[in-house]
């Protein structure tokens, strides 16, 4: 019998964002190519506090059930579904759909739809409305499915499906590795995790902040150095990076500087999202060493698969604090308060 | 006899920008790694026009020769140059010295040294002064000097040397080629270089401009398409460009739209200069197909070889006029005045 309705922690109204009611809707329909995923925990992310509080401007639906780092249990599947199996444990992440008929789609760039399925606050080609992960069920299409490999907690699997591979297909696609020197911008959930997975794929890396506040945490993470963004840091780096990865969201951040110490046709991945935008570029700061500002949106399912590998083989272990998923609005004022160090993860707590 | 002085005409003042006064001046040391040219023709930029007339700031010399773009004889070798000889057609673009010591140096990216020595306005390492081609003689390192191979004219030669190359080195390095769809916003000296070079490579491009005033050109340059930029040119043009190179120098073109015309992970790439920064650029813009907002400087000296040898090949002809040397005022105010359809070369009047 098919499973109709999921129970979450919903958001009614943008002004009063950390008011979650435990909510029953209606999923949208399990189609040919969907899997159903009983919810075992879910990661909170800064797009859950902009999007609930508004920030990234009006809803899709009605009400915002939020949580795109989902792991649980395959309880069903469509009838032209062949990778999964009830029972299996799988995660789900920012992305639940795609178009399949555009070229990225095609391809091996569906994280690069013309017209993605975001993980909730969003809807499907028929109208119908999907909701995240703060809940006991999302479906997704089998392609935004992933299996968990035995050895990863699912607390620390979760938040790599959105935060983790935000920065890992930056890094793979711009090969950072053994012998290459990445920077990373920012020590917040997305830092943490460009700090984890750059050091693990073999890459040296710098982490840039605005104080010396969480250097003894960056180097423990793997970092090599960590460098505060005062006034004239980068004198001394010209031409020093292959790559660097900038995950905070301020518009205030020294960028033509930062440009400055990436090597020749290098890139500066922007990963953050300043509402604002990112003012005061110059070409003349990329210029001189062919210097290229771009963003990344997540990754494929091949980059996805690749990065749950790797953590299981190198035991990169991310820093979350586990929450009871009905503790949801401490969890984001801790995002507001910008005290998570470095994710937070929401425990399945609904009644069946 | 080593030649000790050039004769030139030369700007004394950034507020009398368009005095030029023939004025006999010291030449740097020919040093063991120097040419001397002789000079036979020069091609007027736009940069001489930002330089004397202060746009790009106080000048480094005492006065100002301007002229990047040289062709002409080689009439004294360092005792160390080995790849030429007196007698050979030659050309000098805009840079003329670069340290040989720095990481891109010791690579092939000597037009990303740390401390270029440009084509005129600059200072050699021990500060001796260096000055440009609307004079009789310049004086390069061996690395900057060129072969011009004996089909081309030496009018046509010339600003391929500043102009060319800076469009053709993004073109190669970005993939320009057959299948390949590339987009040149901006129809002047860079930009009809970008149309007959990538057209050339066998590339199929799409100019963009504000209006449809210089479509037939574009046509007629080779270009297999005509956008005017009018609001909401971009809506049928998503994910379909491989490379973008902007030749325009105003800081209000729609930056963020033709981003979105790109294909996943491909570039926008900047040539133009405009004083003021490229504002409003924003992350969002750049995430939904992972472009990148480049620049890029000159090019290497085997991609000025691979571009000559092509424009050989395939009889590339670039749109110039042709003046007295004595009339560099008149090409001045046609940059200003943009009316230049597509370059300006002075010939040598100078008497010896």
């Amino acid at each position: 019998m098919t499973i109709t309705h999921a129970t979450g922690y919903a958001i009614k109204d943008a002004k009063d964002y950390l008011n979650f009611e435990l909510t029953k809707y209606e999923l949208e329909p399990l189609e040919d190519d969907r899997v159903t995923v009983n919810v075992e925990c879910c990661g909170v992310c800064g797009s859950d506090h902009h999007t609930i509080s508004g920030g990234w401007g009006p809803w899709e639906t009605k009400f915002v059930v939020t949580g795109h780092e989902v792991i649980g249990k395959v309880v069903e599947v469509g009838s032209k579904v062949t990778e999964f199996k009830v029972g299996q444990r799988v995660g789900v992440g920012a992305q639940v759909g795609c178009c399949g008929k555009c070229k990225s789609c095609k391809g091996t760039n569906e994280n690069y739809c013309v017209q993605p399925v975001h993980g909730y606050n969003t809807k499907w080609y028929d109208n119908a409305e999907h909701q995240g992960g703060y809940s006991t069920h999302v479906r997704a299409q089998e392609r935004f499915v992933f299996p968990i490999p035995e050895k990863l907690a699912s607390t620390d699997a979760a938040s790599m499906l959105c935060a983790g591979i935000t920065t890992f297909s930056p890094l793979v696609r711009n090969g950072a590795g053994p012998g290459k020197k990445v920077g990373v911008v920012g020590l917040g959930g997305l830092g943490h995790y460009a700090v984890l997975f750059g050091t693990a794929l073999g890459a040296e890396v710098t982490v840039f902040s605005r104080s010396d506040a969480k250097k003894e945490d960056a180097l423990k993470m793997g970092a090599k150095r960590f460098i505060a963004t005062t006034e004239g840091f980068e004198k001394d780096l010209q031409f020093e990076f292959d790559l660097i990865i900038v995950t905070a969201s301020s518009s205030k951040l020294p960028i033509n500087e930062l440009l400055t110490t990436l090597d020749v046709e290098k890139k500066l991945v922007f990963v953050g999202m300043p509402e604002d935008g990112l003012s005061n570029i110059t070409s003349q700061a990329l210029s001189g060493n062919a210097a290229a500002l771009a963003s990344s949106h997540l990754g494929n399912k091949q980059e996805v698969l690749q990065m749950l590998k790797l953590a299981e083989e190198k035991q990169v272990k991310p820093w979350v604090n586990v929450l009871q998923m009905k503790d949801a609005a401490k969890a984001i004022q801790a995002v507001e308060d910008n005290t998570v160090r470095y994710r937070s993860v929401l425990i399945q707590d609904i009644e069946a």
